[in-house]
């Protein structure tokens, strides 16, 4: 197989963006609510108890603006264990008070354009807990689709390895520049997802990930290849947030 | 007729993802949902059936995210009976529960770019298995519709005969190189849908679909010639699993 | 005025294609399927009249797949006679059982650029017949929208007239080579619809249709100048098969 | 200011698309019909009396297909004028059987480029009176929005100011050569709507508007230029034929 | 940092537009439709009494033709401010008569391209009070949001910084020679929404805004470079004005 396939892969990712229908939350009596609630809560509690066991991560945002009023980003083994959550919280009484919005199929993916020539990833403790990560509890988070671009003269994929290798890398120094500063979850889509990658950003300061994103346009790699999907923005959301979320 | 429109085609196709409607279903009595369960399956039963006469065959897949809940996927002897198949579901009460999301009509289809020159491939039995397959049991699916670009300096339809050739020879070795990983079934949809054709992949592990998709997009048949639609993948759905996805 | 818009144009054609409510026909008592049937087969009575009386045509065909149930192919003298046609049948009780879900507004056209040079095309009875057609019997039916693009250095509209006509000609060949398997009706929809032309393929193998458009597609005309809604293909719907197609 | 941005302004003008709610029309009872064909009624004789007081005009037509089924096209003195009329409208009991299905909103307005040097248009009576018109009654309507493109080597806002003069020039003879058979309503939306520009077309015979739109498309500044969106087109839909429009 | 990413950011601004449903409206009883009205002027005056403590600042305008009725503008110091904000709005008996149709999160920005050589931006008030600005009370307001483009010979973000710089400065001009008749707001939302930037402008005569955006379209910078996406066009509604929007 050649250079360019190589990626290592690690777990699927399921992000489930939704709305809240308020019409019918308030149509609802208090029972319905009380009991939609605690279905809420038990999803919660299972889903961080999975995290606990590392045999997966959420991560809980609200969203700003209409396009979503939050967003579950789900970590998990298998695309089996993926279809089952997401079935079991569709079936849920709470669901029924959501519409869904968006969502997007991926696997967690760290490109072999930063390897160091000549080493097994495979044996980088980094990169094996990069694979299959614990999602930070940052402040705010960042989600974003995006394809490298094949249009006339702009075609990523018909530049010769060793360019890419060489934007890749100066890419990647412009996100080693935001450590600290921003966390970056790269999943692969291709195969997936309509499109190629879905980057997930982390920060406790919003500012950062309109920094990091204008720098990096201006990066050949962006500028030349990116494609960029909808951006979705948020805050987390914890389990008492959510609760005073949905209380009316 | 020129080499160009030398293709072979078989059985027809159609691609049927819905999603559940889960507050009608709900809302519906036991007795509502029983009458439902027992139409459904004796559908599941009907199509079983054709499948084992050699009639046709059906593939039954859950899909990951919020795009659809699953997909039947019907290759049947004529369009007549793809439309007869999708009426009589569609007044179904298991229907009614449902929400149409998304369709592809194609035909089975192989392309005379791999034939070997001086043969006719109609004598070819694993070209005419391949042109009315019974559909495989792999774990997952992965579909995608896609055309052959005309743009520009990038225009497949105005590249001579014999580059096309070459280039599909080419990227028919990468498909054949994940033999007894992926299983592909491509259908023609030119003159039927809004795409030129649709891939529909199986295998026993979703990352395959990924490996062989991004390993093609370098090839450049895809990178300078490929435009690809949306992609949903899923798990397959057997009549014990569907039973289990549809309880409440 | 220049050579470039010498078209014929004959009846006005409005394509109206519609999905079946089945969840509201369902909801219907016995008497009011009945009422919405028996308007159903009157208004299918009387535009087989108009045809018989040549003061138009009316082709009805199911659609296979999910975009639409079954399309109505009116072609009639005036714009005026169409907008009554639509206006009566959306009033209808049947009309409340379906679904628009799209419709296309032309008038059937003839190419100048198939005239034979001196020669006055409305002198020519064939042409005279084909302005006004009866439409085919066949058993499939197949249509979809286009435009000759104008992008860049593939600029249809900016070619000489001369090498519009060769190219029209060529093309026109391939269709010509099709004569017996299929019938194309060419609609123009400059100023009337969004695209500038419908094409209605009729014929009693859908493989036909498959085979005219791929084979097109390779000639200049289409592979660099021509740009392609989407399709919709389906069966032939006899007052007796509508019947069967909405009883329940 | 450049001569690029000499363009005259008149009227402020709002197309407003609707659909009847057929469905909820006759789930109405007489008397809510009949309370909603008097509302109508009052809006036409006011907005009548608005275009006899010179103070506005009001074109009424159906369009043809599914698209809509009717449109207003409002023309007022000043954007809070519509404002306060679509408010009225919508606020009726007719418009709660009404759909709206697109809108558009731009000032009438003529290019300077048609101007003759050294005159100051607005001393030229014709001109003002084009800027502030009544609409005609033509039995027949169309409309477009449109841009002038932006892409790569066909960009009109890059061209020397003489070059679009020239190609407007040749471009509004085609415009003028149908005199009497169409008239041509220019209005600009740049910082408005969508567009850059609706043209709003009116004749007693529809194939004009396709022979016009059709001629245009083979001049440069509409084979390079020209970006159109969707085409609506319809017929004058006087009090009397709206009355019967709604009769059910 | 490079040059390329030296911007300026204040308050996190969020347009929220929004569609009365008269429908819902009408069938409210007028107790209902009184406890609506006081919850929105209770909304009206706190987003006043923020504006007053210089906390923030909203803007509130209808917007004509049906793309929305009128549009919230709110500036806030935190992307956590205006997810409350909004949260607490949707929850309230006014918000179930609405529809969300259309909302932009981004931040007030002021771009370095326009900093005087060698000075701290941050030591000018003025800067300082654009970038916390309370929104002018105009009679009318207009939104769009856009991109630079990154296409093939025309990608903004592969120029020299020197080029760049030039071309905001021209454009900057063209700006500024509408002091008086249009106030501009730039706000930033890479990284946190569709588009790269929202425009809103604010003036008491919308014929200014065609002109400006008409003006500005001949410079290179938009010419060339300018990605534009959909425009509002609306007129400031007091709360007066608001009372009487939803009076029936």
């Amino acid at each position: 197989m050649s250079e360019a396939v190589q990626t290592l892969e690690g777990w699927y990712a399921l992000h489930d963006f939704r709305l809240m229908d308020w019409n019918a939350w308030h149509a609802a009596t208090p029972q319905e609510r009380k009991l939609a609630v605690d279905e809420l809560n038990t999803f919660l509690t299972d889903w961080q108890q999975f995290e606990n066991d590392k045999l997966g991560s959420t991560a809980v945002y609200s969203i700003v603006g209409q396009k979503a009023d939050f967003v579950f980003m789900h970590l998990r083994e298998t695309l089996e264990d993926l279809n089952e959550l997401e079935n079991a919280f569709n079936k849920s009484s709470f669901a029924a008070y959501t519409i869904p919005v968006y969502s997007y199929v991926s696997v967690v993916e760290l490109s072999a354009y930063l390897a160091k020539p000549g080493t097994d990833p495979m044996q980088d403790p980094d990169i094996l807990a990069r694979l299959k990560p614990t999602l930070p509890k940052a402040k705010h988070i960042c989600f974003y689709p995006m394809n490298k671009k094949r249009d006339g003269g702009d075609n990523w994929y018909m530049l010769p390895s060793e360019d890419r290798k060489n934007m890749m890398r100066s890419h990647g120094m412009i996100g080693r520049s935001y450590a600290g500063k921003v966390k970056q979850i790269i999943t692969g889509s291709v195969g997936l997802d309509d499109w190629e990658w879905g980057v997930t950003l982390f920060s406790d300061d919003p500012l950062q990930f309109k920094k990091l994103v204008y720098e990096m346009r201006f990066d050949e790699v962006s500028a030349r290849y990116g494609e960029f999907g909808d951006f979705y923005v948020g805050n987390i959301l914890s389990p008492d947030k959510f609760k005073s979320f949905i209380q009316i």
